[in-house]
């Protein structure tokens, strides 16, 4: 059983995960990136018994779950991070805390193509990939266990992916994350004083400044943000308020897919197919129509490395200012 | 002027380094490491006029400064991501904030000897590198416009380190970082209703269970945390309480020394000289014998990727646990 553990200064939780359990061995000569063949891979057609059974998938009608004839395929974590079953179970060491690792950890497998891109899929196929993120974070607000769906991708060894069939995941916590707790705080105290959602006030300032946008439809506006962590940094925001990504509306899914892919292809041209991570930040599942908070996506592409100072502080020395990125990344096509 | 800017959701603070300006170009083939001779390494010996004149050095006293004879050498980063010269100077820019970036960045070289790894130095060489951290910092304590001295070292390049000639780094920033303050607030917290130390309270429990200790000598223990975010993550405290690392004594310092030296052995022992970052944790410059607080050392392999999990969540997955870490260390040598 994975275990969540607390650390008693900051308040941060971490996952030990037994079910990935590494020993030092391990990590000696860990290649940069395993390249395996469609035929070994358990993310391709054909081989959907190598992954557990999925919960859900966009397939021909004809065709049988568990095997091929899918689309995009949802199927729970080989190796999870949390385990769907048990009870949570809050206790102490002496001054720690520790609970069970419940949760949910699930992978959208989004195409059946081992070689295809994310960004290289048809438009009506990318909005199939945004539709089963909102449709299992709908699912999954049944539970009453759990408080948080965190669903993100990994792109490129450098990411942290380990399988390199694109792929993208969902964890769902039982504890609402420190970063979201810190963000929402962010945001509450804003509108404390402004009565105006900060998020929103972005949105505004970007759209009439225009030095940091890099892209407009009519439900989103992508961004370099104005104090941004890493080089080519990009986020994605809606322009209208709205606080929950699960209760978008199929218009709405439909332009994040297609301003998603757009940056996606952007990074891809300006910066030869770099690694990247991307996540979709949003409110927890307990909170609904908050004023003060607006859902978004942050796309980090992986160019930097987390330094000394990075760790000590939790500030990052940026060599490009986001007014030069946002330049960049809007003319490159 | 490289700019500090603050992220107007979370308070997060980044520096926009002009000194280090990147453009798309420069990520897209960048190479891992940048191997150099010593006769083109800046920090070797003879090629002193290759870096800015030093702010202070060990030397043979018949020497002259900024040429060979020394053995420890502090010189100003020719690319700082702070400087030193100029005003402050907080504005807005509508809804955000900005400031100029002020500061010092400064680089310990820690010896004369190219190839030579921080562990395998002899011991009474290790503590001058010690020694002239303390040094460093109580200089810098005298500048009114700082707030924080930040020393950290980045060994390997994909723990961040640019140049692989030995090297530590100091920064000294005119705000206290977000993740010292958080670290303070969450160490207040405990003492307001404890009132106790939470280092404290962690030094005695860790020393009477010994399932996380690795070390210890008279002033110091070394554990891997209850919930470390890194495998083989390892946290060195002093036994007594002490908040401010440049207020250590001699002879504890030597103990750090001696107990840094251990860590970093062990380290290399057990995966294979493993790139590594390490990061001193004291108080703000402006604070002085804080009960609550207790300065120490957090050593962190880089042995796994950042990946859009954390990113979103601030939480860690974490597939080795401290009870094994530590057992490993603890008998590797």
């Amino acid at each position: 059983m994975p275990e969540l553990r607390k650390d008693p200064v900051l308040g941060r939780w971490v996952i030990i995960s037994t079910e990935r359990a590494k020993r030092p061995k391990d990590f000696k000569s860990a290649p940069e990136k395993k390249v395996v063949s469609p035929k070994a891979c358990p993310f391709c057609p054909d081989n959907e018994g190598a992954t557990p059974p999925e919960i859900m998938a966009y397939r021909d009608p004809s065709t049988q779950p568990n095997t091929r004839g899918w689309t995009l395929r949802v199927i729970p974590n080989k190796f999870p991070a949390l385990l769907i079953e048990g009870e949570i179970n809050r206790r102490g060491e002496g001054i720690y805390d520790r609970m069970n690792g419940i949760g949910a950890h699930e992978v959208i497998i989004e195409t059946n193509e081992h070689e295809k891109d994310l960004s290289d899929l048809e438009i009506e196929h990318f909005r199939n990939v945004i539709y089963a993120y909102q449709e299992r974070t709908l699912d999954l607000k049944k539970d009453q266990r759990l408080r948080y769906v965190m669903i993100f991708k990994n792109f490129g060894a450098a990411a942290g992916a380990s399988l390199e069939h694109n792929h993208s995941q969902l964890i769902a916590t039982p504890i609402i994350p420190k970063r979201v707790i810190e963000e929402m705080d962010g945001a509450r105290r804003y509108f404390d004083y402004r009565e105006r959602c900060i998020f929103c006030d972005i949105v505004v300032q970007e759209t009439k400044d225009r030095k940091r946008l890099i892209t407009e439809n009519n439900s989103f506006i992508s961004i370099c943000p104005f104090a941004p962590r890493f080089p080519f940094e990009i986020w994605i925001l809606p322009r209208r308020h709205a606080s929950n990504f699960e209760e978008a509306s199929r218009e709405e899914l439909d332009d994040l897919a297609a301003i998603l892919k757009d940056c996606l292809i952007r990074l891809k041209k300006a910066l030869n197919t770099p690694p990247y991570n991307y996540v979709i930040h949003t409110t927890p599942l307990t909170l609904k129509g908050i004023d003060f908070y607006h859902y978004h996506i942050e796309i980090i592409p992986v160019l930097t490395h987390i330094a000394g100072f990075e760790w000590g502080t939790g500030f990052y020395i940026n060599p490009t200012g986001p007014e030069e990125s946002a330049a960049y990344l809007k003319n490159i096509l």
